[in-house]
C-alpha cells in the first residue's frame, strides 16, 4: 500500500521533487491559473506545538489555491489534543478535511498519524526528526535564485550538529551532481558523522572550517542558522566565538556578487540587520518562496491520479524489537496501539516511525 | 414570536427533525449541489469553553456549504468573553455574522443568548444542559446505518446518570414506534427517574442490566459512553467493575452481525482499539455524519422561508420566582438583566432558560 | 515615498475621509456589488494583544468582500511574536498577505511596522497612541444616523482624559464647520490641554461640565465612555460621583427625540440596560457600521490606482535625538534597528513613531 503523504523529503523520488519544484515555479509565475485549484477543499492544520510562521504559510498556501482551512494551534487549549490518542483525532479530522498538515513535538508522530489518516498528510515538523517543507522551501529558493540545483558551492554556518534543516538540506543536495559543501561551525557543533558518511558516499566534496570570513569568498550559497548560546561550553567561549559566525557587511564585502544568503528564520542576531538591504539577502524572499513550494505540494498530493506517489520503505512488523529512542512516539504510553514497525537497511534495523537505529 | 434557533432537539417537531435528517442524506450523496448554498454567509463560532472537535465540525460544515467562519475558542484570551455581558457580545456579533454557533459552560446560556440575537443561534452545548447537535449526529447516523429510526433495540452502556447525550438520545428515540432500550450500567450510574418516566409514558420497553456481555446479543445498536473513574464509590470498585463495561472483541463476538457501535467521542478506554477495525464500529463515521447533520441544520436555519420554525413554549414572566439551579445563567450576577421567564407544564413551573423545576 | 497605510485618521485628507465614508454607505446599501471586491486577497490580522471584537470586525469585513484571513490573536502562543523582531515578522507576513491589520501594545509600533511592510498596513491600535478605525466607525455612524458631520452639538461623557477614542473623535470633528462640544466629566478626568488648543484653533465652541443630566437636553449626539473606578481619587469619591455619569431612562427623558447615543464598547455600567431598547441607542448599530467603514477602507487601500494616498509628514533622521516616551517602540531594545526618525511642527520636534514631543 502506498501513501500520498509527505513524511520526509527523502521519500520523494528525484523526479517527484523536481516536479514539485517545477510546479512551484509555474504557480509563482501564473498564480491566477491555480487560484481555484483547491476550491471546495479543506486543509486541517493540526499544530500540537505552536509555530505561527509555518502554520500561516500553509494556511496562505491553501487559501491562494482557493481552499479553506480549519485547525488548532494551541495544544493546551485544545480538547482534541488533550486526553485523546493521536489515532482517534486523526480518524475524526480526516473525516472533516481533505488534507492534513500536522506539527507535533514527538519524533515519529507524522508517520504514526499517517497510518490512520484517510487523506494525505504533510509533516510540518515532528520534534527534532523531520521538517520536509522547510527543505522544500530551501531547494525551491535555490532553483528560483540560482536557476539550478547542481554545481553549487554551499556554505552552511552556525549550529550544524543540532539543526535538522541543515542535515536535510545536505542530504537532498548531495543527490545533485557537482555540489560541494563548506561546513562552518565551532568544533563542538560540527555535523554528525552520518551526514559525513552521506557526503562521502555520494562523492561530494566538503571541508570543515571554523571561520566564516575565511570561507565566504568562494561560496555560491551561504545558509545561515541560529547558534544558541547554551550550545557553547561556557559563556566566555560564547562571547569569544560568536562574532566569528555573525554575517555582517564587513564579511559580506568579501563574497561573490551573486552569492545568495538563506536562513530558515527566525533569526536572532547571526545576520546583522544592515545585511537585509543587500540584494544578496534572500531570506525574506525564501519565506515567500516556501509558500509556492507548499502550494505545489498541496496540489500534487490532492491530485486524484496516481502519478505522484511517494515510495515508503516496506516495514517489517516485529514484536521482539522496541525503539530505544526515548523521544519516539512508540514510547508514549497513550499511543500503545501503534504497530511495532521497523525496517532493515544494510543489515541494520531502524524504527519505522523515528528512523532511530535499534541495537 | 418564533425564533429560528436550535436550543434543544426537543423544540423541533418530528417533521422538522425528519426534514433535517433527510436533507443530511441528500447532502451526503450530492455535496456538490450544496457546495454554494451558504456562499457569502458568515458563521460565528463563539466557544466560551474550548471544544475543538465540535468547533471544527461546525466550521467544516459551514465551509462545505461555501460559507466562512469567524469566532473564538479561548475565553481566557478573548476580550469579548472577559468583562462583557452575554447580551452585548451577542448583539454585536449578530451584527457581523449571519448565524451563531455558541458553546458556553453555563446552563441556560443558549436560551439567554437567543433572546438578543438577530440571527439564528445554534446551541453547541450549554453546560450540562443541552447539546442538541450531538443527538442530531446520533439520529443521522442511525438513519444512515440502519435505514430507520423505529423498531430498534438500543443498548446504552456506561455512565447513564450524568451523560446528557444519553438522556437526549433516549428522549428523541422514544418518539419513534417500537424502539426498546437496554440500559447497561452500575447501579450507581443508572438513568435518572425522569428518563424512566418518559420511557414509560411513551410505552417503550426497557430493562436495566449491569453487564454488557449478557446484554449484547440482541442489540441493533450499542451506544457506548465514557465511564469516569471518579464516578465509582471507590478505586477498588472501579478496578473490579470497569472491565464489565469495556467493549472488546470477546464481547463483540456475541453481537449481531449488523449491530452498530456508536460513541460520542472522545473515548478513553471503554472501547478496545482492536474493535476499530470491525465493520460494526461506526463511531468515526458518526463524527463525519455529524458534519452532514450540521450542514442540513445550517441550511434550514438560514432559509428565508418560514417553513422551518421551531416551536418554543411560551414563557410566563414572573418576578416572584427565582431559578433554584445554582448553575443557571439567571444566577450569574453579570446577567442580571435577563427577564424572569418561566413556563408551566402539568401545573409545575420550570425555568425557561435551564428547564430546572422551581419549587 | 508615499505609503498606503492607515496609521492615524489625521493622515487622511478630508477628501479621503469623505471618500471612505461615502463608500461605506454604498457598501451598506449594496453589499452584493462589493461581495467579490477582494476575491483572492488575503488579510493578515496580527494581534499582539487580544481584542476579539476588533479582530472579528476586520475578519468579517474582509470576508464580506470575498477575501480570506490569516493571523494570530495570542502573543503568548505565537512563535512569531516571541523572540522575533517586528521587522522580520512584518517582512515575512507581507510576503504571505495582501494587507495587514495589526494591533500591538507598544506606542508607535504601527508606524514602525509600516516601514517594513510591502503591503498596506492598518493600525488597529498601537498602545494608548492611535486607534483610527474606531474613529472611522464613529464618523461613519454619525453620517449614517445624522446625515451630516457638521453643525452637530456633541456631548462626550466619562473619562475624557485617558480615552484615545474621545481625543481622536474631537480632532476629526473639529475639522467640520459648526460643530460644538460639551465635555462632561469629573474635574480630574477633563480632556488634556492639547485637545482644548485644537478646539480653540479651529474655533469650535466647547464647554466643560460635570453633570450629564444638566447637559443632555441640547445634544445631537451623546458619546458615552467607560469611567474606570481606579481613575477616581478615592472609593468614596467614586461611589458619590459615578451615578452622575451613568445614562439611564430618567436622564434620557430630557434628551431630544433625535439625539443619538454612541459608545465604543464594551460598556461596563455607564449605560443602563433599559436604554438599549430606546430608538436613540445606536451603539450596537455602531459596531455593525464599523464593519462597513472597515470594508471601505480595505477596498480603497487595496486599489491599485494612486488616487487614495495618505500624506505622511516627511521625517527627519536625527541621531542626536532620542524619544523620551518610555512606552515608545524606539525604546524597546529588540527594535534597536529602527531609524531615528523625528518631525518638526511649529519649531517643535516630535517622535515620528509615537508623536511624543521631544524636549
Amino acid at each position: 500500500m502506498k501513501h500520498k503523504n509527505l513524511i520526509d523529503l527523502e521519500y520523494m523520488t528525484k523526479d517527484e521533487l523536481e516536479q514539485t519544484i517545477r510546479m512551484a515555479g509555474v504557480i509563482k509565475q501564473r498564480p491566477d491559473v491555480y487560484s481555484h485549484a483547491c476550491e471546495g477543499k479543506i486543509m486541517a492544520t493540526l499544530f500540537y506545538e505552536p509555530s505561527t510562521r509555518t502554520q500561516m504559510s500553509f494556511q496562505t498556501a491553501m487559501m491562494r489555491l482557493g481552499g479553506k482551512t480549519i485547525g488548532f494551534d494551541n495544544p493546551m487549549n485544545s480538547s482534541v489534543a488533550k486526553g485523546e490518542n493521536l489515532k482517534d483525532t486523526i480518524a475524526v479530522v480526516s473525516g472533516y478535511a481533505d488534507i492534513i498538515a500536522m506539527r507535533h513535538p514527538t519524533e515519529g508522530s507524522a508517520k504514526a498519524a499517517s497510518l490512520y489518516s484517510s487523506v494525505p498528510l504533510i509533516n510540518c515538523g515532528d520534534g527534532g526528526h523531520f521538517h520536509p517543507t522547510q527543505t522544500l522551501t530551501d531547494v525551491v529558493t535555490l532553483n528560483f535564485e540560482k536557476g539550478r540545483l547542481d554545481h553549487l558551492k554551499i556554505g552552511l554556518c552556525g549550529d550544524l550538529l543540532n539543526g535538522r534543516t541543515v542535515h536535510s538540506l545536505i542530504k537532498t543536495m548531495s543527490h545533485y551532481e557537482g555540489n560541494s559543501f563548506v561546513l562552518i561551525s565551532t568544533k563542538e557543533l560540527t555535523v554528525p558523522d552520518y551526514i559525513k558518511e552521506i557526503l562521502e558516499k555520494s562523492h561530494c566534496e566538503y571541508e570543515e572550517v571554523n571561520n566564516l570570513k575565511d570561507a565566504i569568498a568562494d561560496l555560491d550559497v551561504l545558509y545561515m542558522t541560529r547558534i544558541q548560546r547554551e550550545r557553547f561550553p561556557s559563556e566566555e567561549e560564547y562571547e569569544k566565538q560568536k562574532g566569528v559566525f555573525v554575517l555582517d557587511m564587513d564579511k559580506l564585502k568579501l563574497a561573490k556578487k551573486d552569492m545568495i544568503i538563506l536562513h530558515p528564520l527566525p533569526r536572532v542576531d547571526e545576520i546583522a540587520i544592515e545585511v537585509d538591504d543587500d540584494p544578496r539577502a534572500c531570506y525574506f524572499k525564501q519565506a515567500e518562496y516556501g509558500m509556492y513550494g507548499r502550494m505545489a505540494l498541496i496540489v500534487l498530493l490532492l491530485r486524484a491520479e496516481g502519478s505522484f506517489v511517494f515510495e515508503l520503505p516496506d516495514p517489517i512488523v516485529s514484536v521482539q524489537h522496541k525503539c530505544s529512542n526515548p523521544k519516539c512516539i512508540t514510547n508514549d504510553p497513550q499511543q500503545f496501539y501503534l504497530p511495532k514497525n521497523f525496517y532493515k537497511k544494510n543489515d541494520r534495523v531502524f524504527c519505522d516511525y523515528c528512523d532511530y537505529e535499534i541495537n
